[in-house]
């Protein structure tokens, strides 16, 4: 602690992003990021746009990127925030939309940033326990009660688990003055959107990013969809923040990957291939699974303890995620790699099991 | 006003860029870009980027970037941070150092996104007034009392002017217990750099951006320089709003830029060389301008209103950026251009002075 640091800052526990150790080549499948590369088209796109014009500010309303976002997914522009990377919108939506006099409720089990980010608006987390499968329980969050808006990862992170969309309606219509926020970074894997409910519901943002599906962790874009005054609340955010989140760059290669379509169909197919058979591996090793709808997979072996099998899968250079925290702490999140990496990870685990067991 | 916002969303006014109009090819003096392209070693380094490690997300601590901005400036990795345009760091200073409880000291007269930032994060902001040559009144904040900061840029905008070192020194120790915030985004146009105060005061921050003399606007990258716990207080607040702020090509392009001293060196120069040549045309023209050490100019004529100037030039093709505010709404702020550009210019003012004189 700081004498030069303000109480927000001294009060903070930031967020640890996933270890990318760089003392040996591992095979990295602890943050869940795509084994295919970027569409060749927008890898194109970005050389192209690294020319003069970036002595240039960016287009601060990122309109060409929006407009391409709405035509993608059938809204107006309107509908559309644009941000650097989706934990950038997630931070605006929490700024724009949750009140400090008011719980916000999210699952106790989830993407660990959204305690960090109720933490740096000073918001109160109602936190809603899963169900012992890692269900969410959709009545906790219909039942009214003074809380101000809800937040929720579909699939859930990171138990890989989908929610049908007739839960988030169901959620919508019971809380038709509070912002229900579904978090979708993995929803390409298999799920189905909620963007189709924009129209419909103004109290509801979606949102989405090119980090995953995309393949597109390393350029930072992700999305909002929503109504527009849900929209405009996010704008007054960014625009009291920083008026050019996304650079000249990010905003040539987002559009370029939008509008390949088709290579963005064979790359998440294939990942939800090598998935489901994978999840098929793993339990003919004894490990238990939820099922998943993401681009990970949630598992835990029934006698040997997830922490044992994390450090020895890492002195064999598969690296995977192990949470250090209750409820979770016998499970390890694994990425869906290449089939090769896939390879390689079963016979670490077979070995692992053996060794251990 | 929403219901779905919160209290904050609806309590701001946010920030508005310099205008960005699509409507013809226009001579854009009007938001301080550099007229040189980029180094051609950075657009280089971002070609190269454009690869398929682009599916990977960032490093979240910007190690080799930080180890360069170190080397180039003199300083260890720990007393630098890294972000998405200085907008940006500026965003997460006033978070980390400045308390609602107490008021932030800045120029009446200055970057009018300071009081933005103080409107998201609930500051009191006590505006210094600047003194009818738009001096900084320097005893204003050093006279002590109760305050929780200083921010103000050097050379200060739009007024363009510099304040020696000696000055910046004499506040850093009135006020040791308190952080003073010196904003150099324009700084290699003449002025003298507080970076190399850095080790002695712990109370400094210093923060740069190479969207001006590195000709990289484009690109969204700024930086901050400190003593390790200010450093340490900036990375708390962006750990717990977004861990990849930057994206891996503005990394890679960034290093190479910092890398290609001589064409820094030689594309500031030139500017510096523009600058003084078109000063003494204006003076020519009859108009007033403050003393600039950055690369636009502040100016101002005696008989004819700076609105109407700015308005006969927009019609000729020319922008500049006109402040509908008050003290300063007689005044032109003009980026420095290419030579071709600051003949265009100073033919259409030529022209009109004499239409509306």
């Amino acid at each position: 602690m700081s004498k030069f640091w303000s109480p927000l800052a001294g009060s903070l526990e930031p967020y640890v992003p996933g270890e990318q150790p760089k003392d040996k080549t591992y095979i990295k499948l602890n943050t869940n990021e795509n084994p295919y590369p970027p569409s060749p088209k927008a890898l194109e796109a970005i050389a192209a746009a690294a020319d003069a014009d970036l002595r240039l500010y960016p287009d601060p309303t990122c309109d060409a990127l929006i407009q391409e976002v709405a035509r993608c997914y059938g809204l107006s522009p309107k509908q559309i925030f644009v941000g650097n990377g989706s934990d950038e919108v997630l931070a605006f939506a929490f700024a724009a939309f949750f009140d400090p006099a008011k719980p916000v409720l999210f699952p106790d089990i989830t993407y660990s940033f959204y305690k960090v980010y109720a933490q740096l608006y000073r918001l109160t987390p109602r936190l809603i326990p899963l169900d012992d499968e890692f269900n969410i329980p959709v009545g906790e969050f219909t039942s009214g009660g003074d809380h101000g808006g809800i937040i929720l990862p579909n699939p859930n992170a990171p138990t890989a688990k989908l929610l049908p969309l007739a839960d988030i309606v169901a959620m919508l219509e019971a809380n038709p003055d509070r912002v229900v926020i579904i978090d979708e970074a993995y929803i390409d894997f298999g799920g189905e959107s909620a963007v189709k409910l924009v129209p419909d519901y103004p109290n509801l943002l979606v949102i989405q990013t090119l980090s995953k599906s995309r393949s597109l962790a390393g350029l930072r874009v992700g999305f909002a969809f929503g109504s527009e005054e849900l929209i405009e609340g996010l704008d007054r955010i960014k625009n009291s923040f920083n008026s050019y989140t996304l650079d000249r760059l990010a905003l040539h290669g987002a559009v370029a990957s939008l509008q390949d379509e088709a290579y963005f169909r064979e790359t998440t197919e294939k990942v939800i291939r090598t998935r489901e058979r994978v999840a098929r591996q793993v339990a003919e090793l004894g490990f238990r699974g939820t099922e998943s709808r993401a681009n990970f997979l949630f598992i835990s072996h029934p006698s040997i303890a997830a922490k044992d099998i994390f450090l020895r899968l890492r002195e064999k250079g598969v690296l995977v995620r192990y949470f250090a925290s209750k409820r979770i702490d016998n499970h390890l999140r694994v990425s869906i790699g290449t089939d090769e990496e896939m390879d390689a990870f079963i016979a670490a685990l077979r070995e692992t099991v053996e060794e251990l067991q």
